[in-house]
């Protein structure tokens, strides 16, 4: 293991980090807010240890298989666990578990939070929340599109491969010239939701904390109530819109830039995500304008906002869904392990592994009924090569492990099985509030420290979607 | 298609289950019962038009792979159509939908029943009704072990080719030879449970019912309170005892019958269902004996047999543990969708599949350290081909899948979540009593006919492990 490239990696991180918090301590100076201290503390904290770090020589550069894998999941556990400094410093929370819980939550862009009243928060305390949305998102998409194709890890890619757009070339020395287009879509998309809300008649601080919570698909709010205490349609169809966009593959975004329409209305599991957004909300509507006596605008629109916010897994609330039928509930349950789309923001399972689940399982019964056949997996014109295969239902297995001991083990914590079962669901998929003690009226404060360690962790295995995690937590990787 | 062929068998089957009535009849007779002459008429209905569909010619006596698939599932849905004739004539349940219910129930060795009180049945129904355990318990072991094999179907299969005793040779000629050493063991098996509960001051008769619903790990009783009524810890012991056993592979125990005690022990599957037993008992004994005031041999009984009775999924009662807490609870759930032993008469996922998951998701996570490495999947000295792993993968998709879609349906029939998955959890993994609405000391009565249906259907699904019965359902299977 290239110890010292690690670490010297590490120092640079937390230099970015400390870097990432000057626009929170410019907003705390420009409002003249109690939070200005602990920013510029928390910035000589990070910047300070960060810069010896980067000292250390480093004489092989070598960046092997092992070391993109520590680096990956060091790198979160040491942005999360820092990123909590403003958060100690300044009171807001008063404990290591909360504050590595709430950071955890928003770089992983889950939006679980264990602050009761956001609404009396400083604007530098709010903004630099919401920040780590916004910044976790295009990590997440960066790391997932261009750093683990090259290791040759994320099944996805191996598909996406031969996607129009940017994720064409999957050596190493182009990495940067994707995550370069990438990062001019990501930022052309959140200019325009800041500007489409201020329209819409949104302050222009909350628009800031609610376009990073929605093009991250995170879900931190500046408002107790969340996007419902806008009371806004336009404000609502606003965010509804970028929830699903940001759900959807990035690189068919940059295709769309370039004027290629075509790349979207053919990619098989943009169609499977837009279908699953169809037939849920209709569902959802149905059974809850027959059971709720909401008009049937009402119904269809607390539908939609409730089913995209939970399937991009970003977690923004418009109505109390823990009132709802419960079938109403079962189909949020299941949309919080599908998840967004591969090379998206959102979290949780992703559509694409559906797609290649479904398919291998047409697959063995068509080999039932004729054994000797060779039957490739298909997804559109390509064909998806056995390990992934392999991978893809190798990490459902893992998925369903992961959720139902995390599960067990929140129960012991005092929590009914339901609200351990949303809770867990919600945490691993990246979502943000769960149902029952953690529903959207509610937060994890409530959680005992070993419970808000473990949903910690449970964000992290999602986002890095269990392998990396797993992989540096096996004893072979430390031999 | 061989349609010939099927159907003739069909008639065949008809006439079997005509004579596997004739003990209640006699029973009936012997009783005075009323029941008498609806066992005589039913035996008619059956026997009749069996004889004279086995009258038609067939000229092509080929099985195939879709005459096997054909043959297993219309055989089920027939003999469970049929073997509750009895139930209506009787007036003991009114509906074909509980009559289908409760006799799939039977043959599926579930256990999950639609008589609210058993205590006033006729002698002649009881047996009937638990002799449908006793024949579908053995009718399973030898579709599994004999049949399926010879189709190439069952993946557990392929890897027990090489376990030592009768399923060593896969042809087809030696399936008779097979299948007579298993009902060896079988009848060995019931006729000491029957000897040890008379022994143990069980009535002669009840001593027959509990065995065949523990040996078919069914769990019908003749008494409302189920093994609880007995009062006996003798009685639950022997019933552990018997429950656990018949959870095992028969193969095994042909094995020990004849000397060889090693292939017991170096069984990986053995090991590993034997210790999900003890660690579950722990568990739940010492969450009982906290928080709920039992005594430690109280604690320890309950919780050895509700463990015993969960994960060989027959589902016999000795205590309420719908109102254990919810960490037992889980654990409970979890049981359910684990199982018995490939080869046993119980039912679920089965500890074979999950060890295949567990190793290959430990092949999974070498492969990214070490990506050239060819790893193949081991269990105890076999090699796992990598068929078998993706349909244990598929599998295990399916059954989620299934699972979820399922319980999403029944909370649209008014259940809460909890009570729903439980059921569908219970039904599917062939288990019988769930939790809440349908919990130990209540029963699937409350259901509409819609619900006992889907139920109905998941009992079958499971016990055919799946892929027989989507094969059958699927488009291509009837082109």
């Amino acid at each position: 293991m290239n110890k010292n490239l690690i670490i010297r990696t590490l120092g640079l991180v937390l230099i970015c980090e400390a870097g990432a918090m000057l626009p929170s301590f410019f907003l705390s100076l420009y409002y003249k807010e109690p939070d200005m201290l602990p920013f510029l503390y928390s910035i000589l904290l990070l910047a300070v240890p960060g810069f010896l770090l980067t000292l250390i020589r480093v004489r092989n550069k070598d960046v092997g298989y092992r070391e993109g894998f520590a680096i990956a999941t060091m790198t979160w556990l040491v942005t999360a666990a820092c990123g909590g400094i403003p958060f100690l410093l300044s009171g807001t929370l008063t404990t290591f578990y909360d504050a590595f819980f709430e950071t955890m939550s928003g770089f992983t862009t889950t939006g679980a939070s264990v602050i009761p009243n956001v609404e009396i928060l400083p604007h530098g305390i709010l903004f630099w929340r919401s920040f780590t949305h916004f910044l976790g998102g295009m990590g997440t998409i960066v790391l997932i599109l261009a750093l683990i194709p090259s290791l040759k890890v994320a099944a996805m890619q191996l598909y996406k491969a031969e996607v129009p757009g940017p994720t064409k070339s999957k050596v190493l020395p182009r990495i940067l010239q994707t995550t370069r287009q990438l990062w001019k879509v990501y930022m052309l998309i959140t200019a325009t939701e800041v500007i489409l809300l201020v329209l819409a008649g949104m302050p222009l601080f909350d628009s800031f904390i609610h376009t990073f919570g929605s093009v991250g698909t995170g879900g931190f709010s500046c408002k107790n109530a969340s996007i419902g205490a806008y009371n806004s349609p336009a404000i609502e169809y606003i965010v509804i819109f970028f929830m699903s966009i940001c759900g959807m593959n990035f690189a068919l975004h940059y295709s769309i830039m370039r004027g290629n329409f075509k790349a979207l209305l053919k990619d098989p599991e943009t169609k499977l995500y837009l279908g699953i957004i169809a037939v849920s909300t209709a569902l959802i509507a149905l059974n809850a304008f027959n059971t709720l006596g909401y008009t049937p605008s009402e119904a269809f629109r607390s539908s939609f906002f409730t089913v995209s916010s939970i399937i991009t897994t970003t977690g923004y609330v418009t109505a109390d869904f823990d009132r709802w039928p419960d079938f109403s509930k079962i189909i949020l349950l299941l949309l919080m392990f599908v998840g967004g789309c591969a090379g998206s923001t959102g979290g949780a399972i992703k559509n694409v592994r559906f797609l290649i689940l479904f398919k291998s399982a047409a697959r063995q019964i068509l080999k039932l009924l004729h054994p000797q056949a060779v039957v490739p997996v298909r997804l559109g014109r390509q064909v998806v090569p056995d390990e992934v295969v392999e991978n893809v239902q190798t990490f459902f297995f893992l998925y369903m492990l992961i959720f139902g001991v995390s599960t067990l083990y929140i129960t012991t914590l005092g929590f009914d099985l339901v609200s351990a079962a949303y809770a867990v669901a919600a945490t691993l998929g990246n979502v943000g509030p769960g149902l029952g003690l953690v529903g959207p009226m509610t937060n994890y404060a409530i959680l005992p420290d070993s419970g808000k360690l473990l949903l910690s962790f449970c964000m992290l295995v999602g986002r890095l979607e269990i392998y990396t995690v797993l992989v540096v937590f096996s004893t072979r990787f430390w031999r």
